[in-house]
């Protein structure tokens, strides 16, 4: 039974860990260090002789280094992006090596602010430095360097993934052939920004937080819940809610006249927002919801043309009809800005009615389009 | 210099109060009755003497009677929609009688949840019943019928002010010659049920909110703040957003790299939530939206052209084109149906960027629109 569920799948894998040597230690955004750097990380393939084959693969903000497969054969759930990841899948674990590590600033493995600083032997909490996701693609490419991988064949991600995997192109421009962002922006726009901050008032006036020093006492469950309750009300579309919930009521057919849980789609926020608090940290919500609105890929050029002057990567952007949170519009300007400067771009917009959640339901649409990418640069890079 | 504030307004107006005779006291439709239901209204212009130019402005969430005009010299800001009520506008004074009055369960003025109990002689709070928009609009005929209005020309209202409007042609088919829907929904989608989940779940995961009980001590300021930055960032749209606030930052050029306020668009919702505490009530703002959440006009009917079937008024149905809370699907929906049973319906989308907030801002389109829809109706019942 338990060969038959991982059949599909890359299954059993193991969370493994890098720590960068403190002499490499990478310098935030802000100017901090610190003085060693763990990195969880997982691999699905093997790498060939070359190690041309690598494809990094990059998590959205509640996500983590378990992509795929499962941990154990008594798990419930495989990784976050099983369904595009593993033997015959979009990213085909039979051709190339899936790596995909927690972010910096992440609380599944990678440093961040739940785990301990060394000088006071206690969590970081708000010591933590404020990471940009430029200082989570520095981790990443250490990481990358560590395995011994001098060229990536290809980055994706979703959303803040997504994000990741532009700073990519901008960075490195000469370790990664082709670039897959998802759902995703070059620029946050202050609607998004607005929505990270609703979320962090509700985790900051939860009085469990603390100033963020909680992690030896009750932590502030409540506030995560609500930031939670809404993040999944953007990552879904009014269509989806509405094929997926409409106005059914939760057990009964008319209306208590109460405050109680009523509505089905309230009973799953609920779920939703509470199942979230026994699996993140509330810090760490702050913090990359913080990376997210400092994200701004014109910022220092100007133009998001001439931050791209450089790039070299083959580009292929993905965008879906019905995500309100990072409309096709913004990716539309991605690929506007890459033509401008003659890079090589595909555009796609995909027809769907999931909304930001998209990219992480919709493998079929993607799968036909990234493996065809993903061909094309395996054979342009077999030139080389 | 305050007659020339005055002069494109009604001028000095005075909030009245009316308090239904408990004979006459109305039933809600969770089954309780309330002793004695106070009014707070205001009117604007004359009645005439057939008292056939009388409309009836229904206000939105966090509205009141006060709809037009100042209630002293040194007031700042007009009422909510002076804009659209006074002499030679859209509403006009020098030729309608206006009557606007706080909805049931609202908290300013007329009975809700901070009135004081007569029995307890403590205020409601969560004693007090549940309140459903057919109920606000029966206390509203109450008053109209004490005012000695036997036919009003026109009801109109935005937002939750839509739902009364369509609740009104609904359950008082021969009071009403037409109504002016804006902005509105005829079914509250479960995207509006969840998104009010969260402002609900924000005040009552406050510890100040005490199960409702908080008159005579700290009240639940931080929860209803949290409410109100989502509630506004419901009202705009992508495009108002980026138009008013772009990724500006507040008072300096570079990121500071904390979880201060940065950005703009924070500082305005960070405003816009604590200038909210001073002049709403908490409680009332889970009974409100929980009143929205509960409209559905086919919800009895099974369909929503039966609920129209015995519709006698005219329609003008307004919706706006970036609104993304009460979509112009929904505005379509609502005139389908009436066609559908052989209403006489206009539906008019405007092309505007505000968003949902546009039903407040566009006056010069609602008011092209509008005062032809009046002229019309008042012919007609001339005819009469």
């Amino acid at each position: 039974m338990k060969n038959e569920y991982f059949k599909n799948s890359v299954g059993q894998v193991a969370t493994r860990t890098y720590v960068i040597p403190e002499p490499e230690s990478i310098t935030f955004d802000c100017g901090k260090t610190l003085p060693h750097i763990q990195v969880a990380y997982e691999t699905y393939g093997e790498l060939n002789a070359d190690r041309t084959n690598a494809i990094l693969i990059v998590h959205a903000l509640s996500g983590d280094a378990h992509a795929a497969g499962y941990h154990s054969p008594n798990d419930r759930k495989p990784g976050w992006w099983d369904n595009m990841i593993g033997p015959n899948k979009c990213f085909d674990t039979n051709r190339y090596c899936i790596v995909c590590s927690n972010i910096l600033g992440g609380c599944k493995g990678t440093t961040g602010s739940n785990s301990l600083d060394p000088q006071t032997k206690k969590p970081y909490g708000m010591n933590f430095p404020v990471v940009s996701i430029r200082d989570m693609v520095k981790v990443q490419k250490k990481l990358i360097d560590f395995l011994g991988i001098q060229k990536i064949l290809a980055v994706s991600g979703g959303s803040m993934g997504g994000m990741q995997v532009l700073q990519w192109a901008v960075d490195y421009p000469d370790r990664v052939a082709g670039v897959i962002p998802i759902a995703t922006t070059a620029t946050l726009s202050p609607l998004s920004i607005a929505l990270n901050e609703v979320g962090r008032k509700a985790i900051m006036s939860d009085p469990n937080w603390n100033g963020g020093d909680y992690y030896d006492r009750t932590p502030p469950d409540a506030g995560l819940a609500i930031a939670r309750m809404l993040g999944h009300i953007t990552y879904l579309s009014d269509e989806s809610m509405m094929e997926k919930f409409g106005r059914r009521l939760r057990d009964k057919e008319d209306y208590s006249y109460d405050f109680e849980t009523e509505f089905e789609v309230e009973s799953y926020l609920h779920y939703q927002g509470e199942a979230f608090t026994r699996r993140f940290d509330a810090n760490t919500y702050l913090y990359v919801t913080k990376a997210m609105d400092y994200f701004d890929l014109s910022r220092e050029t100007g133009a998001l043309e001439k931050t791209f002057e450089n790039v070299q990567a083959k580009f292929l952007i993905i965008a879906f009809s019905s995500d309100w949170l990072f409309p096709p519009y913004q990716s539309k300007e991605i690929a506007r800005a890459l033509r401008t400067c003659n890079k090589e771009v595909s555009y796609c917009e995909l027809s769907s009615s999931y909304g930001h959640d998209a990219f992480l339901l919709e493998e079929k649409q993607q799968t036909l389009m990234i493996t065809h990418f993903l061909q094309n640069l395996e054979e342009e890079c077999e030139k080389e």
